[in-house]
């Protein structure tokens, strides 16, 4: 039974999410935003799950983990010989996935399998689990409309101004049993949100209906750690996107994403002395190294984050004696 | 407007093309076998026509004509690790055909259409067109019942005795407008039979209704080209199966599959002896070189071919003169 639920996606998200890992093995469930997933050439690609997968699997490209190490792109190469879409320059070992998912889907499994199998090939211990087997998708609202967010990165590269969100499908989705099974443990000792955009990577997950409840079913402290340091998104777009929403790119301001949904908030020693802005608006605070260059680097994040869950708890517990 | 008019597919086929394709140019229309087409993780692979598109590209491995040069299997090896389907390890390069061509074909775009732009792409001045662009699937006949052509070929190694064929869909394919455009060209000076497995490669073409009318409506000679040199297919397994069949593994007895459809027949020239008994069935015949080892090869196989084809005609017209 999972004792940790990490909810991820992006480089930061697969990176902390590997530290958790590494800490709690099988013991660890990590719900993945799917709400950025697309299809292209006719193939559902996937790119947080896969960065997971890559990252957790010990395969990922460090300085691109979002694909496997040693990435050549023949396939790419030829498509475009062909006159086939230039957008998206995708690698071939990072093409398996979408097309095993993609073929498999079509023989009507369900997403939350296929991927339970991946991570099976890739040796991963963890669960890693799509935040629903139903489709959602994001798009973002620019000046000219609605944009799904693979076309707003691939086509438009992040560069109209955004000024807001909506997650198609989201209101049908449905939580998957393995999610409703994980977070249903009496085991839980944390949710941990990691480091990654709020608005296109982690608000996707919190949009399933019921799925709100469910990360606080069991009581469990919920943590979030702030993918905003030094007033700056360490990758993606995290910062612009906060100062075009008219909102302070900080990490205190991250904080307030995530009201009445957490119960304690880690910001990078860079931003301590945003700590107490935090407090005062009721979440616990917790000032540390959060960038992660190394493994090293993952696992002390990641056992800050839950030594400062378990704290969240203990002193739980003393205020309820 | 097509001068040249030749049927082919696997690797002889592809490379007389090629041979005709060098002297002809855009005067020559190639109408490729689908029948050994078939769908593999979800993508439409056609296996003749991509053949034909590397050769007369010029990008295709003369060790393996049937994929581009210089080949990797990045994407293979990716994945059977990720627990995909071992048969068939197809080449990065030689999978981006498939995938347009699926992508293409789910935007509604004909088989034919998607063929001319491939062509486009690869430099090549010749019609490529496949047989038909509705869909037809060869069945070999074994003592196990019907089994897909690519079954037979990737599963079974080819290696149950054949007992017959059959062409699933083709009551129902139709000729494509290009193909009839083509074969009602007034200029047509020959319809050449490429050397191929005349059961799988060359007979489903000859299925499609209507087809075999098409061939003879200009009353260009039709001039068949042996893929049975010493008693034996140069490359596939025509040889093997005509044993299986009960027939005898010879280029004249080639030579009768296509009887009342060929006017002349080119047998290689260490057949010689062979050409007596083909004339006794009423089919001109030619003995000369016909292995194709290199480019000069094709060329001058393509040019032996016409010039019998221009005697051909020569000869009807004194006999009807």
């Amino acid at each position: 039974m999972a004792r940790v639920v990490a909810l991820a996606g992006q480089v930061g998200g697969a990176k902390l999410a590997d530290g958790l890992a590494r800490l709690r093995g099988a013991e660890l469930a990590v719900i993945v935003n799917t709400g950025d997933d697309f299809e292209h050439l006719g193939l559902h690609f996937a790119p947080d799950l896969d960065t997971v997968l890559y990252v957790l699997g010990g395969v990922a490209n460090p300085e691109a983990p979002w694909e496997p190490q040693g990435e050549s792109y023949a396939v790419y190469d030829m498509v475009r010989r062909l006159g086939g879409p230039e957008r998206l320059r995708f690698g071939d070992r990072a093409l398996a996935a979408p097309l095993l998912r993609t073929a498999w889907k079509s023989a009507d499994r369900r997403l939350t399998q296929i991927t339970a199998d991946l991570c099976r090939r890739f040796g991963i211990a963890a669960q890693v689990l799509p935040m629903s087997d139903d489709a959602v998708r994001t798009h973002v609202l620019t000046d000219d409309g609605a944009v799904p967010f693979f076309e707003y990165f691939a086509d438009l590269g992040c560069e109209p101004p955004v000024r807001g969100f909506q997650y198609a499908g989201a209101e049908f989705a449905r939580v998957t049993p393995e999610i409703a099974d994980a977070l249903d443990s009496p085991d839980l000792e944390a949710v941990v949100i990691c480091p990654a955009n709020p608005y296109h990577t982690i608000a996707p997950i919190l949009e399933v209906p019921g799925m709100r409840e469910l990360l606080r079913r069991r009581g469990a402290p919920v943590v979030a750690v702030s993918p905003i340091v030094g007033g700056k998104a360490l990758t993606g777009s995290a910062g612009k996107m906060m100062m075009e929403l008219r909102r302070e790119a900080s990490a205190r301001r991250v904080a307030l994403e995530y009201l009445r949904l957490i119960d304690g908030f880690v910001l990078d020693s860079v931003d301590a002395d945003q700590a107490e802005a935090v407090r005062a608006c009721g979440i616990e605070a917790l000032a540390t190294q959060t960038v992660m260059r190394t493994v090293d680097d993952r696992v002390a994040l990641a056992r800050a984050v839950l030594d400062f869950a378990a704290e969240i708890r203990a002193r739980r517990l003393l205020e309820a004696g």
